[in-house]
């Protein structure tokens, strides 16, 4: 943050802001007003042309945006919200509380409470909880002509203008015309022949993580959102696409490590609400992690018997732990990313398996090395790095199958996949681990 | 797959093929000639028209794209060549063997090949290598008209025109317009009274990731990229930032578990280059668990003589590592989401041990309440409860502190942080529980 125009704000010096308001754009003026004091800031927004207030006000966080609601005027209040997208629009009514939605809701026109309305009754995570009304519809049969003249006099939202959609009598959506072919072609041309009729589209229902998948793969910038009758209801444009894969992608690496997902940056958290955030899980795996510890228990004779044994809990259950987190992540990304889907099962454990098996040897062998090496003035040293290999081996072989089934086996069950969590798969294979290697110690050592 | 549509391409069924086609988009003829047979394919892909075929082809596996251009003849080369955008012609250049690249190379305008080597000059990662420089430039004098003019003449890439750029005598980026202004504006306005002088542009040599950051958070659909002179070279449009930030995280995802990161999608790689990819931190954090097995062999004695000691072993380790991977992973999103800079060292060192210190007292007291009751008829049990869970309060600060702490260090070091992988720090972790955990003990106990 420049220091520099924080103190022009907060000092009030109007005219020097108004001049560097020039040179700046939205983004950056909202953050300036983000970090200046309450007053200042507010008397600084007022500054703003009406346009460019729109848009900077809805890059705001939530905690300003109801700080400067609740020191408007009600016209202040209208031109605002009229001037907001509809996006921008029903983000802040979600995100400040009941009471100034409500004044907010009653200050618009109708029309824009109304759409609102709608979108709000969307799912959450929804196409049409993240899609914007603003669109330029034609008609097939209009001319290129009609179309310039209502991109001109709509005035909608930049980012919208770049396709136009067509549709027919019932407002079904029938095709996409970009703004570059209306500038290439012959200005009483019929849309009809100009529309590309390869529409892909979304349902208003579909889940905005298919939707992010749709838009890396068709490399689109904007996806119009139909409703179940086919009719254009909205677009939802790639900055919020942006958003939700960002979104999306973290929600994974909090979930892969028991962390409850969260959008709050991490510096704006507090202590207690990152504790929240993080207990749970601690607290589950702990109860968890009981039962290897029983095991251990369990064997508390052979450990008795052969102390050495010991040395080697850390090393098995380390090396089950990792490698079925490995097999776990990359699976749960190469189903985020769509790469993977439920019926590859089967495929997955097999090779899982295979690269678990070929890992085994070779940390086996490794580790054979080592113990008979490392441990040659204890009796039996052979034998001892003969149980530790082999149960090794078989430790990684059930980490990567089951670190590389469990999170398929959800998305079959329709659970979310990151849910199964290294941290959940690297206790049930600590289980595992000392099982395999006390029974084969036990046996080989008779025990 | 549409099973339908391959067997139409593999039987050579081409009357029907062309109607197809003309209702698909480019995305799914090459995802549906990805999957055909190597000479069908290839006689499907002729009869595509001529924009067309570049946009299939650049959206083709480069194993496929390939196979085509060692079929083609060169006038066919050198047609589809011309027709790509530049940065899809360097990706090709750039994942064909030299023999190929070089061909192509020879076929391609003077113009363009010139273009591509300078473009190949560029680090891996940086804003010139992902650019294209299919560009609509301006001057401030020309007018409106003549800007449509220009447009409407050049035909370029379709996802660059939205954007044309205003560029001085010397080359110099001096302003953007937009094509809805140049749409809303009069015809005889001049391009320097319409354009907005705001512009937010990269250097050549910027970071891809740092580019990411800057698509979000100014909501941008492309940017222009300038050399160290200032001078207009090309743009970045947002289809290759969505790539970016998939690319980059799922590296992030791939590194957090000690995974060697890759392009290749899961199902398409192979076991041993799986293997390969995995086994380098398994064998290093096998021979690092040594470590700690190494402490458990010291306290022998100790779990000699009080052998429920080995039972609470899996709990304090787990407990650490899953701890210590909570705030790695946290921090790690945050540095890559630009959330956390170096400068916010010490508030994370404080907050992580705030947020340890209250998981630690949460956990040590259920574990207290747990091991004074499971353990009732244990000698001391009271004792043992308060020696656990004493050290399961230290092991949690020490396991978030240093957890949270290395990935900032890392990038104060211009390492990427993600590498201090979580196995990493569990390791590190594990280490302190058993010493911690064996010292307190043998203290408590007197052994």
């Amino acid at each position: 943050m420049d220091k520099n125009i924080l103190s022009i704000i907060n000092e009030h010096q109007h005219l020097e802001l108004l001049i560097l308001f020039e040179h700046m754009n939205a983004v950056d003026i909202a953050e300036a007003l983000e970090h200046a004091e309450a007053a200042p800031s507010i008397a600084a927004f007022r500054l703003l042309e009406e346009g460019l207030a729109a848009d900077v006000f809805s890059y705001l966080s939530p905690e300003r945006q109801q700080l400067f609601v609740s020191e408007f005027t009600d016209t202040e209040v209208e031109e605002i919200m009229d001037d907001l997208p509809v996006d921008d629009f029903v983000d802040f009514i979600e995100d400040v509380p009941e009471e100034v939605g409500k004044r907010v809701l009653e200050s618009v026109s109708a029309e824009k409470s109304e759409i609102a309305d709608r979108i709000l009754d969307y799912p959450e995570d929804s196409a049409g909880k993240i899609m914007t009304t603003e669109i330029v519809q034609l008609t097939a049969e209009s001319m290129v002509k009609d179309a310039l003249q209502i991109i001109r006099t709509s005035g909608v939202d930049k980012e919208t203008i770049y396709t136009c959609y067509v549709v027919d009598d019932e407002r079904k959506l029938i095709g996409v015309v970009t703004a570059d072919t209306l500038l290439y072609s012959h200005l009483t041309e019929k849309i009809g022949n100009l529309m590309d009729t390869t529409v892909i589209s979304a349902e208003a229902g579909d889940d905005q993580e298919e939707l992010a998948l749709k838009f890396s793969k068709y490399d689109l910038i904007a996806m119009p959102v139909v409703n179940r009758s086919g009719q254009l209801v909205g677009i939802v444009t790639i900055d919020d696409i942006l958003r939700v894969m960002t979104e999306e992608d973290t929600e994974d690496f909090a979930k892969l490590v028991g962390v409850n997902p969260t959008d709050e940056p991490y510096m704006k958290t507090g202590v207690v609400t990152q504790t929240k955030n993080r207990i749970i899980w601690l607290l589950v795996l702990m109860l968890a992690a009981t039962v290897a510890g029983a095991i251990i228990g369990a064997f508390e004779d052979a450990l008795a018997v052969l102390p050495v044994l010991g040395a080697f809990i850390p090393m098995l259950m380390g090396a089950g732990g990792n490698a079925g987190a490995q097999s776990a992540t990359v699976v749960i990304r190469g189903l985020a990313l769509g790469e993977i889907t439920k019926s590859d099962i089967f495929k997955i454990i097999f090779n899982e398996a295979g690269i678990a098996l070929i890992c085994g040897v070779i940390l086996g062998t490794a580790n054979f090395i080592r113990i008979s090496i490392m441990y040659g003035n204890v009796e039996n040293n052979l034998t001892l790095a003969l149980v530790v290999s082999v149960s090794l081996c078989i430790t990684l072989v059930v980490a990567k199958t089951i670190g590389g089934m469990l999170p398929v086996a959800a998305k079959i069950f329709n659970r979310d996949p990151a849910v199964m969590a290294a941290p959940l798969i690297t206790t049930i294979v600590d289980c595992t681990a000392l099982l395999v290697f006390f029974i084969i110690a036990s046996a080989a050592f008779g025990i």
